[in-house]
Parts: C-alpha cells; sequence; structure tokens
C-alpha cells in the first residue's frame, strides 16, 4: 500500500513470511527481536510470530540467529583472561536431578573454571537455585564483579541470571509461558544457548532428559532438541557434546531441596545411589574432556573417581558454599539444613516388582508440598519432599515403604502421598528391559552414538 | 500444576488445544473470544490462537461457534416487526465494485427490505461507507432507531458498523490486522457473517470475489470461502447462496468515490457498462428469490430489469439519500457530486489488444491518489479516481486513450498514472478464454453449479 517509501524491516512482514513458511533472515530475526527487546514491538505481534515459529519451524540459520540476538541483547561475560579452561554444563531440567551441584565444584577442583548461571524449579522440575538456597545464607544473586571473584578464587560459582543477561530472552520467556509456545526445540534451544553462550563458556555438555519426568517425553524429541543446540553451539565455536539421559523415575533418592543438597554431600563423599553417581561421573569426564584436561572421556571418568575419593571435590564445595555467604558448617553436618517438621511413609498395598515410577506426578507431589512453585510468585519451602526407599526393578511386598515424605502442613503432606502412591506402578514380574541411564551421547550434528 | 480446583476454561488451554490441532468446544470459543471481548484476555493470547487457528485450520463447528459467539457479543437487531422479507448482499471487495448502492434501493423497489451495514475500503479495494460518503450530507452513523425508521419508510437503508454491533469481531478484526492473521478462511467467514447476522436478515446474498483484484486470489479459496459462509448461515437458520464472480479487473469502468456514484446513477437509469449491469441483475434475482418474492432466479432477474427500467429503483436511492440526510439533487444532476480539479490521460504506447489489467494495481492506483486509505486514520478523498475506455478484449491503437485519471495532486496523479499504465497488458490477439462473468453459483455447501 505504500510501494513509494523504502521502509525498515516491518513486524508484520515478519510474521506473514514465517506463517507461510519461508526462512527468515538474520536481520528479520533482529528486527523483531530486537525491537521486541527495545519495547518497539508490541507483546501481541510477538506472540503471532512465536506461535508460527512454534508450528512452521525454524531452519538451523534461523535458530542460530536467533540464539545470537538474543544473546547479544545484554551483557557477555568475559573471562578470557581467566587461564584455565570455561567449562559448564546444562540440564533441560528433571526431577531430583541435583547433579550440578556436584558438578561445578568437581570440575573446578580439576582444573576448570565453571561460571555456572542457573534456573528455578520450573512446572514439576527442580531448579539448582532453589536447591542452593536450602543453604542458609547461600547468595545466588552476586554482581558480576563478585561472580568473578568466587571463579578466580574457587573456580566454581553458582548464580541466577542477571537482568543483564539476556533480557531477550526473559521476555520472550515469560510471554512464551502465557501463549503456548513454550514447547518448540528451536524456541527451547534459542533460550538456553543464548543464556549459556552469555557466561563467556568455551565449552559446554548439555544433559538433555527425556521420560516421563521430562519436558521432552520421547526420545526422538530430546534427540532433536540435542542436535540442535550441538549444532547451534558449535557455529558459535563452543565445544559441545549432549548426553541424552533417562528421566523416566527421579534421579538420586532425595527429592526437594534441602534432601537434595544432602545426597549431593553424600556423593562428594564417595557415597550416594548409583544411578546418580554415574550420572555425575560421566557429566565430568564430558566437561574435562571438552576442557582438555583430560585426554578422553575415559580418563575424564577417572579424574572426577579421583577427585570424589580424595575429598578435592567436597573442598571445593565448602570453599564455594563459604564464598558465597552460606553456612559451610553444613558441608559436614548436613543436619544443620532445613528439615520438615513432619514424615509420613508411603507403604505398598501390593506385592511384586516397581515396573514404573511416573516421575511428573512425583515431581508435582514435591511442588505440592511447597517444595516447587505452583505459581511464579510463590515461595518454596526449603524442608519438604520426599525419599525414594524404592526404585524401578526393586522388589516390594505388601506393607512396606515405598518412600517418606517430609513435610510441614498436613494437608499438603496427604495430597503428596496420594500422588507418590500414585506414580508407583506395581507389577508381578521386574520390567524386562532396563535401559542404560545415559542413552546416547551426540558429540556432533546428525552424530549420534 | 493445580491438580485439586475444577478451574474455568484457561485461555493458555485452548491455545495449546488449537495449537496442537485439535477441535474447540463451543464453551473453550466462548471463553476465549467472550473473554477477550470483556477485556479479561489479554491481546498477546488472542493472537497466539488467531495464529495456531489460521495455520491449523477450523472445523465447520468451530467456525459457526466462532460466527455465534461473535454475533452474540453485541446487539442483535430484530426487525421480525416488518412485514416484508430481509435480504441482504455482501462482496469481499473489489476494485470498481459498487453494486451495493445500486442493489440495496432496487431490491427495496421490489419489496425486500434491506437494512445494510457496510465497510469503509481494505487495502486497494473500495468502500460502500466511502461512495455513500461522496454523496454531500450522506450520514453513515444513523442512530439504530433511525436505521429502524428509513427501513420502515423506504425498504433500505445503508449505514456503518455500530458500536454495538458484533464488538467481538471489531477488536479482533483490528488484531488480526497487525498480527498477519486476516488471511484465513474460517476468520474471515466469522468475521463477515457475525455482523450481516446482527442485521436480522432472513437471506443474504454473497458476492464472493475471485481473480488478481480481490483478497482471494485463487477461485479455490473463494470457493472454499463461499462454501463455508453458505454452511455457516444456514446452519443459523438463514437463506444462503454464493456467488463467485470475476474481479481480475476492474468492475464497470469508474473508479474512485464519486465516479462510483455516477456509474450506480447510470445503471439505475437503465445504461452503464454491461458487466456491471449484468451482476447487479443477478445478485438482484438471487435477493428476491432468496426473498421469496420471485419463484425462480430467473423471475427475479425479470423483475429486476422492469424495477429499472420503470425507474423504481432509481426513485429508491432518490428517497434513501434523502432519508439519510443527503443531497437528493445528486441523482438528477451528477455534476454536483465532488470533482477533481484535474484530469490526465493515459496513453497506450502498444497496439494490440487489451490481454488483462492487474486488478490490484489498478486499485491501489485509486488509494494513491487519495480515493482510499494507506493508514486506517487517513481521510479519503471523494473526488478522485480514474475511469476506463478500455477493458479486457478491447482493441487499442498506440496512442488511444487507455483510462483517464481525476486527480487533485499533481505528484499523486502522475504515481497513478504509473501504476495504471503498468496494469495494463497489451498482447498482440485478444485473449482467447473469457469467463463468465459469474464463475459460479452455490447454493448449498458443498453444491457448486
Amino acid at each position: 500500500m505504500n510501494p513509494s517509501s523504502a521502509t525498515p524491516i516491518r513486524a508484520i512482514d515478519v510474521i506473514r513470511k514465517k506463517r507461510d513458511g519461508g526462512e527468515l533472515s538474520r536481520a528479520e530475526i533482529e528486527a523483531l527481536v530486537g525491537g521486541y527487546t527495545r519495547d518497539e514491538i508490541p507483546d501481541y505481534q510477538v506472540s503471532a510470530w512465536l506461535m508460527a515459529a512454534l508450528i512452521k519451524g525454524m531452519t538451523r540459520a534461523e535458530t542460530a540467529a536467533l540464539t545470537d540476538t538474543m544473546l547479544r541483547s545484554g551483557e557477555v561475560l568475559d573471562f578470557s583472561d581467566l587461564p584455565s579452561r570455561k567449562v559448564d554444563k546444562h540440564s533441560t531440567g528433571g526431577v531430583g536431578d541435583k547433579t550440578s551441584l556436584v558438578l561445578a565444584p568437581l570440575a573446578a577442583a580439576g582444573g576448570l573454571t565453571v561460571p555456572m548461571i542457573s534456573g528455578r524449579g520450573l512446572g514439576h522440575t527442580g531448579g539448582t537455585l532453589d536447591k542452593l538456597e536450602a543453604i542458609p545464607g547461600f547468595n545466588v544473586n552476586l554482581p558480576v564483579a563478585r561472580f568473578r571473584k568466587v571463579l578466580e578464587t574457587c573456580g566454581c560459582a553458582m548464580i541466577g541470571q542477571t537482568a543483564e543477561i539476556a533480557p531477550a530472552d526473559r521476555k520472550i520467556y515469560a510471554l512464551r509461558d502465557v501463549t503456548g509456545t513454550v514447547e518448540s526445540p528451536f524456541l527451547i534451544c534459542a533460550s538456553i544457548m543464548s543464556k549459556k553462550l552469555a557466561e563467556g563458556i568455551d565449552g559446554l555438555v548439555l544433559d538433555v532428559k527425556t521420560g516421563s519426568g521430562a519436558f521432552m517425553k520421547s526420545e526422538e524429541d530430546a534427540v532433536y532438541l540435542a542436535e540442535l543446540m550441538v549444532e547451534t553451539g558449535e557455529r558459535m565455536g563452543k565445544k559441545m557434546v549432549a548426553l541424552i539421559t533417562d528421566m523416566d523415575q527421579p534421579l538420586g533418592r532425595y527429592v526437594g531441596n534441602s534432601l537434595e543438597v544432602v545426597e549431593v554431600l553424600e556423593v562428594l563423599r564417595g557415597g550416594g545411589p548409583v544411578d546418580l553417581c554415574e550420572l555425575c561421573l560421566d557429566l565430568a569426564a564430558w566437561m574435562f574432556f571438552l576442557g582438555e584436561v583430560a585426554a578422553t572421556v575415559q580418563e575424564g571418568k577417572q579424574m572426577s573417581r579421583q577427585l570424589i575419593a580424595s575429598g578435592a571435590g567436597l573442598a571445593k564445595f565448602r570453599e564455594m558454599v563459604e564464598m558465597q555467604g552460606g553456612d559451610a558448617k553444613v558441608v559436614d553436618d548436613p543436619k544443620r539444613l532445613p528439615r520438615s517438621q513432619h514424615t509420613l511413609d508411603v507403604v505398598s498395598t501390593a506385592s511384586g516388582y516397581v515396573t514404573a515410577i511416573q516421575c511428573e506426578r512425583a515431581g508435582t507431589a514435591c511442588v505440592i508440598l511447597g517444595g516447587g512453585r505452583e505459581r511464579k510468585e510463590d515461595s518454596v519451602d526449603p524442608a519438604v519432599g520426599f525419599v525414594l526407599h524404592k526404585k524401578v526393578g526393586d522388589s516390594i511386598a505388601a506393607g512396606e515403604v515405598l518412600c517418606t515424605v517430609h513435610y510441614n502442613s498436613e494437608a499438603r503432606g496427604e495430597r503428596a502421598k496420594g500422588l507418590l502412591l500414585d506414580s508407583f506402578q506395581i507389577g508381578g514380574q521386574p520390567p524386562i528391559e532396563r535401559r542404560p541411564l545415559v542413552h546416547r551421547v551426540i558429540t556432533k550434528s546428525g552424530e549420534k552414538n
């Protein structure tokens, strides 16, 4: 209608192009996302574009351009003056997934720098920040200068996203949350990678969860997302690997913020449940390999074992807690962590074998107890959660305890008990096929092993 | 996340369901659209839903439910106390399409009541209200009581949409316009039908345009939309027909608000160009047939011819203009209509035959002259436009005049001239295939003849 003027890129044209299945240029993505971040483009145009992008999909080039635009919307940290390699790990979220708290100190003990920026619990999944804050005094809101200081001294630091990092992502994520546009691998990739690349890292290990407790329920979806993130990171010059790992039951035995810190300390002391320990060792091994302090992944795994056995990982954890204002005495005396007023046992009514633990339901039980958020503005109770006594494959007799609920409110305790009882499936035979915890490793786009 | 509370329908769940290709219930559509009209649901959620609906489509039941929800969002006029049948005509919009101004008085002269609520120019197409307002004093903003009075007395009245009629449509249309969600047959159907059914009519004749000057460029799309509207109207108990008609060149010879009124008067006097006359007769015939004042469509066409020959149509037009505050003297003295200060001829550089007139380009020429709106808030110049001297199939010699531009601004006149020259295609041979103006008639969903 206005053929004469050589206008700048208009949001409406970008929306229409994606709606009709076209591939957007970097300039078009920048015009829309940059304009949105600068408050020049309204919510309703971006939500229409997000829906079109979710349904029509995005190419690798578009995904990389979106990631880059979101990354550049804010501050990109630069730790290039620190001599050691900067490597981080990111998980797509699960139930009982406390590996970050083990990995950051372990990798630092092995000579890497781990500038970890984490999130809070989302839906039925837990969040690293909520777990850290179960430690009295632990401050996840460090200014960048202090973050750098902790990194320089300790080698690892764990904080929340700052206002300066990827503001476009924060704005777009909030919009996706209320417009049904969360579940797009392209948008998920851009959201995760823009924040992680803003950490100024050299390499990134991705733990992409699949199964009943994961956001990507199907392995196919998990692999698709993993490949997308690996390729996007590599396009930006980062060393990347993605492990597709099992989230068909909670990881480890403890679920709930305080309880998970207890289990982290067990692992760093050389104990802890096998599944959690093995996953921590595998992830750490890849961090060491990507960070070039181990020549092979196998060597990295050996290093990880030694750093646990020597107590170096635990010492690093203590140092980090101290430097971030936390009560370091909890490391040697976990009873100092917040504890619930009450516990109750969830008892099996049937005999046989645990064939499955519906993991989203189990995670929701923790949220209902107050260990997660039903609404964004809710506060979290660090003390509540549950301890699994039986996991998939274990035999169980009627009357035996499946798990113990830690609760502070009678009503919430009862609701959680019902959900947990419901999440256990008991059968006459043990499950035949037991998959390894790490389903596959994706080291390069398209290459799976 | 909140399994205990039996919550009302949430917008986010409705969006997700449509995103995943599900069929929405009437209650879900009402919750979203009703909530939006009541300002309880924000723009950004509705725009995400609109995009999902555009891409994923809607079923007939959903389209009917959306139409009904939008219809009921405001006042539904009731003229059931008026003894004659209420029948209207609606066109999907074209260039030079002034049939409404002929049909309303003609149908009223034949004994029908025509409560016509029309729109303004949109994009490259003209609007009935803009044309009516070319008549000095003509008031298209009658309150409902006055609208009823004109109808009772005159049998036809032509006004713009009031704030009380289908407010949901007005709100949603404005949002669609800026979010790339105009081009959905389902949303177009609901928008048109909700407004038309609010007129309290018994029957509706649809003129669905196809070709280079129509919104539905392909005949397939036009037929799809026509069937959808016919079925939706029939579901609501209305007598319906849709004519798929040619918009591959402007209709008639005059384009521009004042100029089109001149041509309307020619037709009502028994003159005017063949294509425009024939289409008016066909549409009027169907109005008489649906309104049961003619036993057959053929009889309706004969009636229409007689009402023109007798001058009854022209008299009705004069009466309506008078009752709506317009200068009725223009009917007998069209020179009283606004006229442009200047004219210029667009001359052919080639000899041969006119093989096509790119109709969207020609319509855009009229917009550029000031006869339409580049932005919603623009005012319209009633005097400008163009007169075609050659139409598709006509022979032309180099140096002969193709059309005459009526303009008030030199710069605009020159730009329009360029566009018009560009819109004419001249070839060595006349176009072989000449389709009839009415491509097909759709009388019942799925039935085409």
